[in-house]
């Protein structure tokens, strides 16, 4: 199956290393969790599940992967890092105490790593997800040292991507279109959303995904309005929007392929809405090449949106970043101040919601010279089953 | 299906605003994300995906739910309280801009709260996975208000548990029960690990759960050893420890049934250690009852351990809560200082390893005032396929 080879992740850490020189900063600590787990895999690949993880890295030294006390065996087996500090502050949530298991503090991290380096300004990657333990440990046991935000020297890395992870993502858009295959064919009226997802995670699994690339999606009805939702145990009705998003992970790198889709005929005025939404995906598909300005996408895509008079209907868009994350930074936004490079992939989310109804076409897409090129492509049209 | 009916999410929330009260703080800020979702799932019944969320509580006045930008419609159709408010401080971690969407900030959400009431200490809890755009947002808008960890106000209600919660529990261990059951039927040399998992989440759903109950587990060979870890592309081998914590979740309610199994037979020696295994597995059950201290568990199962010779195969043990989250307080350890009482959870977690695999037997039960109540039995035998 697709994955990194050690290799590549040598290599990034060697440029994140310099990026943390660069940036004037003697280290940064990155964090991640179960939920949000792309910083530290990145890094490291290793992947942390109950306990949460962080990667001490030195501009210039040897970097310590932090893990909580019970995943010493698992990151020993798994990480790129071999020289692992086991601290309470990355514990699962419930709090254990662990009488016996000795473990470490930052003073023996920043030792284990900067080997007599001074370390007076430390960079905190991971920021919005960095929980209060780790913060206020920071501050009692590494008073002297200032503290700033410091995103930016592991993000840049991460949204330009290279062949290998290409790959990966190609893969896992594959399997997602598989998984979407065996839907269309098994869905029926009456099941459930969540069992329409079973559907998917079986075969997510069979084709050797590793995991859900994100929370997965099937809303029948007014359930499709909403841009973030859990499936629940409503059963699918005929003629009626069913929103599939369905997405494989393989070798740390998600996907997602989303179609609006029904059984039997839909109504024409949701048909009407659904296959303008096709259109516009297809069209911001056409917006997008290498050195263009994101922000100039999303003013194209308005503009078009517009003049076409869907303009009510448009909740958000036209894209945001995908790799390790489903969603990652960057977001193309209106805000948005970059240029689009080759290689950096992006998830076309397209959305558009009426009233009563919702729908939304999602495929993957790498930003080439003078174009794109499709990560997936199988599901542009409307199925009516 | 299982599920807590909206009378109880009220009455929760009464007796969190008395706890609040009484331990003389004004309000309370509970934190959740998608991975430890329970804190605020307890107190609303919304489910965070993608992006987080919290629950400002006051222990006079009207509690309010905060959730990201995108989650507007999603926490409307689910969210027991209606009163929301969207912040930044719990967009996802690609922290997109939003422009033109308007948001709230800590001061109009006390306003709502508080009601005129004065606030002058706030509780913090979820305090272990609360992030740092939280804090500083915190610190930045409400200057003169004292922050202190306040989970015990909210974890002490949890860890009892209701009618209807123990229901919910008993429903989810029985489709993990089941997807055992369809494993042990389909498993096959030479299918990986993850494929394994793709059995059992195919039955999760189809029989009625809402999601894993927590990352999988399906380990063949040394990968048994590891306390945590995930499934990998490795295959199912044969005269090998397989080990399986398969759990569903049902209406916010988790479950795992773990044990070690094999293809052909097992060695001698590992067979040896399974089956003493089980025999502490069952022992603990035999030390749990109403009203006895939580650390006299640990030291007469320890002692038990020891007196039969497996001291130095013994990892940690024997149990740890399990509710809402697969792991959630109160852990069983040496260093516990409460008794168990009526209506607590646990999930019994005997764990055993040698220099070359580990076993693990994992079943839930529930304190009654003589003994216990076991949550799941069907696989406390050792199956060799």
């Amino acid at each position: 199956m697709q994955s990194i080879p050690t290799a590549e992740y040598k290599e990034r850490m060697k440029k994140f290393q310099q990026n943390i020189g660069k940036a004037g900063l003697d280290a940064v600590l990155v964090h991640s969790n179960e939920a949000d787990f792309a910083n530290v895999r990145y890094l490291t690949e290793y992947w942390p599940t109950f306990e949460s993880a962080g990667v001490f890295v030195p501009a210039k030294g040897k970097p310590v992967l932090i893990i909580g006390p019970e995943s010493e065996a698992y990151a020993q087996g798994r990480s790129v890092v071999q020289n692992i500090a086991m601290m309470v502050e990355y514990r699962e949530s419930a709090d254990p105490e662990y009488p016996g298991i000795p473990v470490a503090h930052y003073p023996d991290v920043v030792k284990k790593a900067m080997e007599g380096r001074p370390l007076k300004k430390l960079g905190l990657a991971g920021f919005s997800i960095m929980p209060l333990p780790v913060y206020f440990s920071l501050r009692r046991e590494l008073r002297d040292v200032e503290l700033v935000k410091a995103d930016n020297t592991l993000t840049n890395l991460r949204s330009v991507k290279s062949p290998n992870e290409i790959k990966c993502m190609k893969k896992a858009y594959e399997i997602s279109e598989k998984a979407i295959d065996a839907i269309l064919s098994e869905m029926k009226p009456g099941m459930t959303e969540l069992q329409v997802i079973g559907i998917a995670q079986r075969e997510i699994y069979k084709h050797g995904g590793e995991y859900e690339g994100h929370a997965l999606y099937c809303f029948c009805g007014p359930g499709t309005k909403h841009a973030i939702s859990r499936p629940t145990h409503n059963t699918i009705k005929r003629n009626e929007v069913i929103q599939l998003n369905i997405g494989a992970r393989v070798g740390g790198y998600s996907s997602s392929v989303g179609l609006p889709c029904s059984i039997g005929k839909l109504p024409a005025r949701k048909k009407k809405l659904v296959e303008f939404g096709l259109e516009a995906h297809l069209k911001t598909g056409e917006l997008m090449r290498g050195g263009k300005p994101a922000a100039e996408v999303v003013r194209e895509y308005e503009a078009f949106v517009e003049k076409r008079g869907f303009k009510k209907y448009m909740l958000y868009g036209p894209c945001h970043g995908i790799g390790m994350m489903e969603v990652e930074r960057p977001w193309i936004e209106s805000t948005s101040t970059y240029t689009l490079q080759e290689n950096m992939t992006f998830q076309i989310d397209t959305f558009f919601q009426d009233k009563d109804f919702g729908l939304r076409w999602e495929n993957g897409v790498r930003v080439a010279k003078t174009g794109i090129e499709r990560l997936s492509q199988k599901f542009m049209k409307l199925v009516e089953l």
